[in-house]
């Protein structure tokens, strides 16, 4: 059958405008690469009478039908209710989920409220789609010639889900035999116009692999989508597009789909069998919480001192008070100081050091995105970099970190070589 | 009339997940506050036949009918092409708006295309809306004792334009003289089912102040709206009904409007004119970095060591081999000891420490997701915090730093109350 998607969301918390609908926005990315049309989207609230007429109007008008939200343990959460009447369907408990609702409230040593069972509930005759991230499992069912399916709300729940069970579930219904291949490639230190213009004729003349750019926050990532019977045609269709594209672009190239420069950090750190410590001032440890949400990063990171005053600075992390007197925290001395002193404080391999100006106001006669990065390695003479950035105060400290990042794999990269 | 509101979005990017629908979450944020009930979002493509379609669904269950986008220059643009259609109405062109297009071509030394004249065309006895930032005017029309609204698609024209033109149309057709309050009510530490229920008879009653509550990332929210003719009694209204929810449920309560627990902390530490440093392991610069994500932090915050391994929790921050030893880095003892360490090492009054599992492994034989938060204050025992987390990795983290912050506001709070 020729898809034709309606995703509804159905909260009053969208229709009050607290929050924006970016599952449907994830939703319409993921379907439409793999080749399902979507022609509406709906928001309703948590009205049973409305959301049954949203429900009645998508049945006329769609095949499929995507519905996310509305399946907790409030009384508020109408979804499987509504729909089980109007499929005339019983609701039923799936034992599993139950198992794992009761699980979860065990595990936090908080009493199970009975409205909670209430989660477990799922259509009957429907195919559950298991919640690896939280309580209420999702459902797809067939009926009337359409699909329905059920997914809960909260993104952090939703889009694991949907990528899973929900796109297989889909893929193999709709017996799609073509293998779809995506693979993005991700780049720093370019801006978005100047790497299209880079490619333009690659974009223009695009058709299997497509190329999608998308920037963000200082990056920018092309997704190339190639489909083929054979899932090696398509691989080796996206292998030579790549290697098209980055004999131009390469240069700024960092990694390959979900990967963050933090990640890339850490791999290129284990490759080398080196360990790093930080000292952050105008980033004040965002840094380090970028490389510690990474798993398992304590067999490279060994730790930070975030000095954000001058007396920090020099009463842990042993910069000179001649340094601070003389040339200021904001300084190429300064930072390179301060990625020393970590480094040989915490006996790393690699120091790295922040400091700047994100407020809105000069310091020490600085103006507001002044930034110096320290980089000091083991047995290399220290290494400092002086950035201009522009933007908010937390653009600016974002930006140093991603700087201070690709620095960091860069310079690794030129140890490997060596 | 009661308002029963729809915005309809149009715009075949959308539906591909290109954008987010943040129009829609913006005018209805406007209109909620201005006691208009939005009951639906529609998003259709660049598509006359499913758009038609569409706004005849509107028709049938809404009153007021907001459009965005579709108003360019291109053959794709259909918005007002389609409404004169459904409403037998010409469109003809607005002189002023024509002038004004023709003006920023001279400005911008570029030719003007034949196309661009289309975009100064308005729907026959509409009200148009001024378009300041661009070129499409907006226009609003009442036909079948319906409101139809057309606004441009990109947010830079539409917000201003909307807040300046279009809201004050509806006020006057709708003959609103209530002033309309909002304020929200934030609380932590306590499950969005919990709170519901504590005061379920409160909004079971709601009438004037609404009350609508949100859940999201361990935090629950409580907006209060109410409507008079004096903004004074309206204000009263909302003082008198946070009284009453807060006799229930105050003790989770932490503050207002769009303030974050960081936030929080930070005010109360001017308060109370005190210094913080922290000692982060499990954390990894997390805390820190939310401090000195706000403006003017070094005033109260001194600095952090982040130890994410045994030797630098014992080699920079001097916690004892003996205590690692004994308890392990995941202990009473050990949180106790950092807090205690760094708060002395920074001179500061307050100094806080975080060390648990957030891993998906058990550590030293303790369960991932067991927290300890250590809290040092000057003059006082110290305390510490046993948490038992649920969630991933970075959702244990991130509930950890909010109940550090939480514990900071408390203990604030009461040494102020002393």
């Amino acid at each position: 059958m020729t898809s034709k998607t309606e995703i509804i969301a159905v909260g009053s918390e969208l229709l009050l405008g607290q929050i924006v609908n970016s599952n449907a926005q994830f939703l319409s990315q993921q379907l439409a690469e793999n080749g399902l049309n979507v022609y509406y989207h709906t928001v309703v609230g948590d009205n049973p009478a409305r959301l049954e007429q949203a429900v009645k109007i998508a049945k006329e008008r769609s095949n499929i039908i995507i519905f996310t939200g509305g399946l907790g343990p409030t009384k508020d959460d109408l979804t499987k209710e509504t729909i089980a009447n109007i499929l005339g369907k019983k609701l039923v408990t799936d034992e599993e989920a139950l198992r794992s609702i009761e699980d979860y409230f065990v595990k936090v040593k908080r009493s199970m409220s009975e409205n909670n069972k209430k989660q477990a509930w799922i259509l009957e005759d429907s195919h559950v789609l298991k919640n690896e991230h939280g309580m209420a499992p999702g459902m797809a069912i067939e009926a009337d010639d359409r699909i329905y399916m059920l997914l809960p709300g909260p993104p952090s729940e939703m889009k694991p889900m949907f990528i899973k069970f929900g796109l297989p579930y889909f893929r193999e219904k709709l017996g799609q035999n073509d293998k779809i291949i995506s693979r993005v490639l991700r780049y720093f230190g370019i801006g978005e116009s100047q790497l299209e213009t880079d490619i333009q004729d690659l974009i223009d003349a695009q058709t299997n692999p497509t190329i999608a750019p998308l920037a963000g926050d200082g990056e920018v990532t092309l997704r190339l989508t190639a489909r083929h019977q054979q899932e090696a045609e398509a691989v080796r269709l996206i292998n030579e597009m790549e290697k098209t594209i980055n004999s131009r672009v390469g240069g700024f190239f960092y990694g390959y789909d979900q990967t963050t420069l933090a990640d890339e950090v850490l791999r290129h750190l284990r490759q080398s069998n080196m360990t790093i410590s930080a000292a952050e001032s105008l980033t004040g440890g965002l840094f380090s919480d970028q490389l510690t949400a990474v798993k398992g990063t304590s067999d490279v990171f060994k730790g930070t001192i975030v000095c954000y005053t001058n007396e920090v600075k020099q009463s842990i992390l042993n910069v000179s008070k001649e340094t601070l007197d003389q040339h200021g925290a904001v300084s190429e001395q300064c930072a390179k100081e301060m990625a020393e002193q970590i480094r040989k404080l915490t006996n790393s391999d690699i120091g790295i050091s922040f400091t700047g100006i994100a407020g809105e106001d000069p310091v020490e006669g600085k103006k507001p995105g002044t930034v110096y990065i320290g980089l000091a390695c083991i047995g290399q003479p220290t290494k400092t970099v002086l950035l201009h950035l522009a933007g908010n105060r937390n653009a600016i400290r974002r930006r140093t970190v991603k700087y201070g990042c690709h620095l960091l794999i860069k310079t690794l990269l030129e140890n490997t070589a060596e």
